[in-house]
């Protein structure tokens, strides 16, 4: 889910911070050479990390043929043992599952001895996919020139997540390769769920083994390749929460309409559990279509702050609202409103979505049936200081109220909103690297899409947590996803130069946490 | 639609009309020799059935292997083409394809010489079948030993309706054959889209060719097994008319809302069309969950009269409710209503049904995008005096009034109810066959289910419409559908037995056409 849903929203609302003539990349070189000058040990970290650029990109490619896919149950244990293995020949010193009741996690830690942790979010386990849709086979991840590009890996879980995670620990691996001490201490917390909305995940963090070294940790981030095509790069301060579930009609439940699907000519004798979703559903919205009828929905929406406001504006400045409209393949924003007025309502307004509706009958023409069950696919995207436990609450309140509560609410996953705090010391450092680096970029204050950080973010931990990474790559949960390896591109990293940038975000984060947290 | 419609309805709804001891089939012989006495030219023709019973079984065969599919387009020229040789092998003196703007229709006329006309209703297409399904293949139309039962032809179309026909067929055949004389001239009448709701039936009845000759008919039956396994049957005085079609909700038509499906985070800014479907959907129905809000839905709904309401009472009191809602899977009634009057809505009743929704993401769990189409597939109901032109315009003032125009409306196909005098020469026949055959029938004012009976009822033909006929068979639309070949069972007729009931019926309907229409 991380990368789907920061795909066609982050990618069109970028800010250039920084004038940079439209070079960035070319001035890595010397730029990461003088963050590391006077500094020997980054220097040797960074040359290492070229020496092993071949390995790292086999340990990729053989990650990438071990799909691990929690809803398909496929490949549980030998994704554990394979994180476990990566962590290991990293240099993390320990590794091991962590029960959850689900797909275990794995935990692994590497103390350098430094003064300072960071806390490293993985996801192991990859979307689901259809091999008859892909140009190149999804699980021999094949190198494949992309003209204006470069060198791309194509394969299920390149840029979601495995590319970007194998670039981060290309990066700790240099350490060890080169015999340097890290900067900071490393607690890696790797799910295996997360592409069914990481229902076990909170139980991993609680785990007494985890929680007291997330504790020690400065902030935790999930490395991301989050270049766009153009060089350009987003900071994002947060993310909504999603809660996904089932909005279940059924005869049997209802105690009044069919048990199975009959002949529909006895609807004039027999209750419908269709028309009875669609009459339970329709309490929940507003006539405008898109405001909630759920008592208390909104009464912990916390209004956009001048800084948030302040940074939309900047955005709607810098974007282009008709390619955006262009992408989605839509004409009108909600109420006919302005650019900016959408892009405040993306970051501001909490939803419940339809995803799907199924019911009876559902091939080409029609067939006389009476449907004896009726399923609304549904998700509630929730915003700062919503929680999922209070979401849940009211829309199952909501149902009772208007006498719907014979409707089954299966909940599928899901987790609150994730608020990161800008002055922090993982923000400030990884201002810090883009600036020093030379990489445009836009601060989103909070994406519209959703990722579990809020179990770093909120309680226990209240850590802050974000997404970070330089690099290419794109088509997550789709066909022919791809991960760029050696740029073509002036602008956009490769694989090496986004390892070296992990680095010297290693060395800024502990810079700044001497600072202050 | 003829048979899936009546399966599961009229086959609970029957009552007892003559004591007959338990052994209706049993009376056959004797019965159909008595009908025939001092008429030596019936009893050739029965005699001749029997000659010519492994023909007409082979004939048969020969037809379910050619299925002719509207819906697929699947041997329209070849159905054609296999309908007109079967008429003209039966004795037809012409037959030949009427073209309909769809596939197209086949007129069969045989001119005896006799006073009257009575016109039959083919269809010559079947359902559409997965062979997986089947324990018998659909195509090969295996003859199966049914214990209990009897053998029984398994195949697509065996009951739905080629079995009937062409037990009917083998019936003109006879007299052919035997060198005999029909008592009445037979305008045969096959269409080739039923099983798509008859789009274009009504071109073929009012084609120059046709009509003509319809409008000598003194009525017209479509030849059906209804008999069940207790050997009773039905005689039903009319049928509800049915207009399938798809409510269609897109980002395209409405000008708000996404054109293509997008990822959901965006319906914080984006319309949904889903949410637009179910607001739609929702102003059709009253919070009861089955009265239409329909302004003026109800206008041209006639009540039920006194005999309709007898007959009623009496199928009431002679069938039992608890099998009824064993078998339906259902526990209540609409209103928790009595079984009296569940039986007067299923005959009075009009009806708007969701067959199915479909919208987005359909598979297992969820997908976490915003649909930029939904679809819910219905179905009115439609009982006398209303039309299907009337429901269609009533239905689509009713979206406009409410702000809905642009939905969609798709009309799949449909046709107004069946009404058929109880006191015709028709049913007058078909009585008075039943009754010096011994079959014991229930008589149901109106089926709930629907076929295109009122092409011939309604105007301008206005003719006595009805299903009739012995023998038995089960599983239209389903798998391992049949029809009873050679029975087993002393109350339930098999093919040749239901044969020499048509020709009972022929002779019985010139007499009565004699003494009135």
């Amino acid at each position: 889910m991380v990368s789907d849903s920061d795909k066609g929203t982050a990618s069109v609302d970028r800010r250039t911070m920084i004038k940079t003539g439209g070079a960035a990349a070319a001035l890595l070189a010397p730029a990461v050479a003088k963050a590391a000058r006077g500094d020997a040990d980054q220097a040797a970290v960074l040359k290492t990390i070229d020496a092993n650029r071949d390995a790292a990109v086999q340990r990729l490619a053989d990650w990438i043929k071990l799909p691990s896919i929690a809803a398909e149950k496929r490949n549980i244990d030998e994704g554990v043992a394979h994180m476990i293995a990566l962590a290991q020949d990293a240099g993390f010193q320990t590794a091991k599952a962590i029960p959850t009741g689900g797909v275990p996690s794995v935990l692994a830690t590497l103390d350098s001895g430094a003064k300072h942790w960071i806390g490293v979010y993985f996801m192991y386990d990859v979307k689901q996919f259809d091999p008859a849709e892909w140009s190149s086979p999804p699980l021999e991840a094949r190198l494949v020139d992309r003209p204006g590009l470069g060198k791309v890996m194509v394969g299920r879980g390149a840029v979601n997540q495995k590319g970007p995670e194998m670039t981060f620990l290309a990066a700790v691996r240099a350490f060890k390769d080169s015999g340097r001490k890290l900067p900071v201490n490393i607690a890696l917390i790797a799910e295996g769920e997360e592409e069914i909305a990481s229902p076990n995940f909170p139980k991993a963090i609680s785990h007494p083994d985890v929680l007291p070294i997330l504790q020690k940790c400065v902030g935790v981030f999930i490395p991301s390749a989050s270049q766009a095509m153009d060089g350009t790069s987003t900071l994002t301060l947060g993310a909504k929460g999603a809660v996904e579930l089932q909005l279940i009609s059924s005869g049997e439940r209802w105690g009044r309409g069919p048990t199975k699907d009959i002949h529909s000519s006895n609807f004039a004798r027999v209750d419908s559990p269709a028309w009875r979703l669609v009459q339970a559903l329709d309490t929940l919205m507003k006539p405008d279509g898109h405001t909630i009828a759920v008592d208390g929905w909104y009464d912990n929406v916390l209004p956009l702050s001048a800084r948030e406001k302040a940074l939309i504006a900047e955005t709607a400045k810098r974007t282009s609202e008709d390619e955006v409209k262009r992408q989605l393949g839509v004409k009108r924003w909600i109420n006919d409103e302005s650019w900016v007025q959408a892009l405040e309502r993306l970051a501001s307004q909490p939803t419940i979505n339809i995803q799907g509706l199924v019911a009876g009958y559902t091939g080409p023409g029609g067939k006389t049936i009476l449907p004896h069950r009726a399923v609304a696919k549904m998700e509630f995207r929730l915003t700062p200081a919503m929680t999922k436990e209070e979401a849940i609450a009211k829309f199952n309140a909501h149902l009772k109220k208007h006498g719907f509560d014979d409707l089954e609410v299966e909940i599928t996953g899901g987790y609150g909103p994730t608020i990161t705090n800008e002055d922090s010391a993982l923000v400030r450092s990884e201002k810090a690297v883009m600036e020093r680096l030379g990489v445009a970029y836009t601060i989103i204050p909070r994406s519209a899409g959703s990722w579990p950080g809020v179990v770093f973010s909120g309680p226990p931990l209240n850590l802050p947590a974000a997404q970070w990474g330089m690099g290419h790559g794109s088509g997550a949960h789709g066909p022919d996803e791809y991960f760029l390896i050696d740029s073509a591109n002036p602008k956009v990293m490769g694989m090496a130069e986004a390892s070296k940038a992990y680095v010297a975000l290693l060395y800024e984060i502990a810079k700044q946490a001497a600072i202050r947290a």
